[in-house]
């Protein structure tokens, strides 16, 4: 834990974005077991495709880390962002009745397309401290969403629901976000005025941007042109 | 001109996107002198901060390009970005009774934000061709956007609508945007493949973007969270 | 294997460097077992620093692939580098009586600095051809170094030296090295005859500085100032 | 003038490598106005060259830059960089007897290429403060010289050097680095503990490439593979 750090003050700015997230429809019909698969479908492929731009950020970041011990937690999350992780979505889609090669053709919804390019503009032209910032809100949001949800009884019927919402309940996921919250801490420690403002825009963007994918997924958005 | 060139193949294949973009209400209320100047304010302020980040682009394209005539282009075109078409927004935004430091503190809207993040991570990630790929469509549908919004009468009886017309039907403009589709084609011409396709999907996205920026300043776009 | 390819071609026209290589001091001495041990300590602790470097390389790489299989490729080689490549020297820093603080804070000698700078550079500004061309001189030429240097019986009765030299002589080396070279030739193919210029020059100055590397450990080159 | 600010304290850190760099038998001949032509005129083709990579890294500056202000600086100092100063250094290899062609077919010596590398790394993968810290040298050590070699009378009888000399002796140049040192300490003032460290880094390091690149006209460096 990392309490009083610059983290919890993060979060504690984007508070009311937050609550925004967790009583979007389409998390409270998934907690409550009643979200249209369909729905989770649409999600499920566009996070996939999610999944492999946020998986530049972090081989960028491990490019970008000064110290070896943090360009190696990099690796290896960049290492198990394409395969365990990626293998857990790719178990789901199969229970979902998603053929593979449907799955890897997801091609990004608007909102996914803008959150991507956001991170990896931040990647690209940001300190790495600066990175950490703009991917800890899709992190911790998600156990934070997981603990939440997990608390309906009416989700643990759902087979699928539950599965997913488990992964984001175990304690190498919250050891996990604790490991990158400790990150973001100590980069903001070091940084100076600027880079901080900085970390702190990225972290309301990205706030704002896990907003915005869950409502895509419900509208399962399309580009008007 | 550069016919049947790569560029326009491009724009053969956006057709259907640009043509939204000339018949999208912004756009046709202007030419017949009855757009709200509330939502052509809101959109020289977006433009404003666009512009800034078009720079940033021109910037690293300049950094990237190969031969120098080439960067001394980019180069120039920075040093216009960054005076001369600041200079005629901020001309526009005083006639238009916006305050220079409103101009300046101008946050860009949710579709903004998208598209300079598009452009951006393209800049930093990718080639000089692919750069320019995506910067293409906003300087050259402007160039037929004025010509098409030029032909109709009314719009010259609006003193800020004809004088906002009237710079992209220059003959400095189309020059302009002749130079930079020639730099596009000869950049398709020595590249292979794999990056002419990613120079398609940029120049796509990039019109995307063009229908999607005027539709926000016509909803005058917020964030919902 | 992948003769008549790409690959192949470049290695032809860096022969002359690469048999300078073969032939230096160092490594003609290594061979027979005579090289006097502070030179290889030398070298060991330029090559942990330059392994650093290396990876960040492979970060870029991983964000810049287009495919999955080939992101997956590069993390897999990332997090490689970063465990067992690290490990296999700093147990051979053991067995040299380094000990572990001085290998870890190694600094760079100024052939390594300018080797390093340019691979990164490459990545931060090229594509991931150009990428790959500006790492496989040092991936190879490991290889062939290991092959010729093996076949003098001498080498075998060195215990640290065999050791070094066995690494590079395994079957998974050489799969490795055939699996670069598949990737340079396939993104040569995909690519215009700018950026095969650009991946020739890559490998031309990478096979120099790996020249320049054996020559920096065998005078244990320092700053002039 | 910032006297007591970071740029300060780092001139005072790196004193020892510029005493070396005005003591450099380059600068001590050229200001007896007894340098051997052939050697000046290496250099002038190597700083043509190394101009063109210094001019990159003033575009991806611009882009970096966080304010307007500052995007302009960048933007005009890369404009003057591509005209105003090549074409002095074009008018001085005309004097020189060195054709056209020939100058802007000038490949850059092995220092060259590390300094440049070194820059360009910065730029890419640094803040704008960092880009700033690493091409100050090259600014601020012209105008020592300058200052310096003018004081010796023989100069002034040598139509060549002393008017290469007067170009860092002007009222312009002084102020230009006045501009430049004043932006490095801010971003120094705005930056935290790890980025103030890393410009310290690449001062230094730029120094030294400083001091290398007199050596290496002086020498007429060539690759040795």
């Amino acid at each position: 834990m990392s309490a009083g750090g610059f983290s919890d003050r993060l979060r504690e700015e984007a508070s009311s974005i937050w609550e925004r997230i967790f009583t979007h429809p389409f998390l409270v019909e998934m907690g409550e077991a009643r979200l249209p698969l369909d729905k989770f479908r649409f999600y499920v492929r566009q996070d996939y495709s999610y999944l492999m731009e946020f998986a530049r950020c972090l081989g960028i970041a491990a490019a970008k880390a000064e110290e070896r011990e943090t360009m190696r937690t990099f690796a290896s999350l960049l290492e198990a962002s394409l395969t365990v992780e990626v293998e857990m979505l790719e178990g789901l889609a199969e229970r979902l009745g998603i053929p593979p090669e449907d799955l890897r053709a997801s091609e990004p919804a608007p909102t996914n397309v803008a959150y991507t390019c956001h991170l990896l503009y931040v990647a690209y032209s940001g300190t790495v401290g600066e990175i950490m910032a703009a991917m800890l809100p899709c992190m911790w949001s998600y156990q934070e969403i997981g603990e939440r949800m997990g608390e309906d009884a009416a989700l643990w019927r759902h087979p699928i629901y539950s599965e997913w919402c488990s992964t984001y309940r175990s304690k190498e996921y919250i050891d996990l976000v604790d490991l990158y919250r400790g990150l973001v801490d100590r980069f903001a420690s070091e940084s100076g005025a600027s880079v901080r403002e900085r970390m702190r825009r990225h972290f309301l963007l990205s706030s704002r941007y896990e907003y915005l994918f869950w409502d895509m997924a419900y509208r399962k958005e399309t580009w008007p042109v």
